[in-house]
């Protein structure tokens, strides 16, 4: 029996790895003169886990970690004028719009009807309610949780404040760490649904996912039918 | 009858302000070469204000625009290692210890044993959750709402999600803009117990409060003698 279907937003419903992508090259082309990519890439990315402990998720702290990636790899020889264009990158990441993937509409659109439908989504308060309001889909959800961090305490306690038992629930998402692994040490039910590329700090080695049972779905598409499946098991 | 006290966190239970007033006065004085301490203070007020859509509210979103002030007020002559004192400037305010008021764990701890006490708080989620955990109160609280933004509406959802009703439920906070004025329009208690000083975009003209109950306390510690008389009323 499934009751509660939970869902993640970024790279489950809409696009967002790309836009990070993007900015990144243009980072990358900002800063050659300077540096190669690779070196740059490899900085931002430990300057991106440093400040996890600071700033948490989100386009916000992208950007204050470009701004200080650019300074530290230039040793401070980076002017006003370029950091405005990092800026510039952020307000632009912000004001992107909300690209659904391809079925995810219908999946949701099916799901509500059959379950109670909750969207877990990780990252930046403001930037996610204006994703959620800008998706479209806002109005499927019978609660939205937006949480700073996906772990297995956390999921613990949606699951608590919503009196959710995870032996009838399910968590559909991209992100083996965030999405999968926790729900799964829950005893939950997960659906892994690939996004075609994953932010290097999400990606789970094999072994660590090792004793744990979930599904995995190739597109957000065949979803309905598998939690279907689940739900008659 | 009370059955639900809703309190706010910054500048109510622990000091906010005096750390945004202490990094706007050394952000000033960074700048000082530049611009007169006062055209300064204007211009990243304006640019705070402007962005607020961008970002929301918090501490990322005031690095983001006291970097984006420096660049315009210097037309972009300021380097990278300034920029870089204004990126310490956050993480030292990320990282500032949480220093409760005077009295604020006592009315805490009295108010816990009496009501469905919540802590309903506006900002960034990452940075509120650290300063909760920090604070020492968390296990004070029934429920923490971390809001973007605390309008009618969002004290409406919050209502509904809690099976809260407004002729039973008091708001403490300092602001009477997002404390105060959205709880009264509600048709709920509110009580306002100032704090010395106010970011300049939560002062709430005094017509737009008029036609609205609500008390006022001087200090934390009378809230729950304020809260008690309500309750018999």
């Amino acid at each position: 029996m499934i009751e509660t279907v939970m869902l993640d937003g970024d790279d489950t419903l809409w696009h967002n790895e790309p836009l990070f992508a993007e900015m990144t090259t243009r980072f990358l082309a900002l800063l050659a003169p300077y540096h190669t990519a690779e070196w740059i890439h490899e900085r931002l990315y430990e300057t991106e886990v440093r400040n996890l402990r600071h700033y948490g998720y989100g386009i916000k702290s992208f950007v204050l970690s470009m701004i200080e990636t650019a300074i530290e790899l230039t040793e401070g020889r980076i002017g006003g004028s370029e950091i405005n264009v990092i800026l510039e990158f952020g307000k632009e990441m912000l004001d992107a719009p909300v690209n659904l993937l391809e079925h995810a509409e219908d999946a949701v659109a099916q799901l509500a009807g059959s379950y109670r439908l909750m969207l877990v989504t990780k990252g930046d308060l403001f930037d996610q309610e204006s994703k959620i309001a800008r998706s479209g889909l806002a109005d499927y959800f019978d609660a939205v949780e937006i949480v700073a961090e996906k772990s297995l305490p956390v999921y613990r306690a949606i699951a608590s404040r919503y009196g959710m038992n995870f032996e009838t629930a399910v968590m559909v998402g991209d992100s083996l760490k965030s999405d999968i692994l926790p729900v799964a040490q829950a005893g939950g039910y997960a659906i892994h649904v690939p996004y075609g590329t994953t932010w290097q700090h999400e990606i789970v080695h094999e072994d660590e996912m090792s004793g744990y049972e979930f599904q995995t779905a190739t597109g957000i598409r065949e979803v309905p039918a598998l939690i279907e499946e689940l739900a008659k098991a």
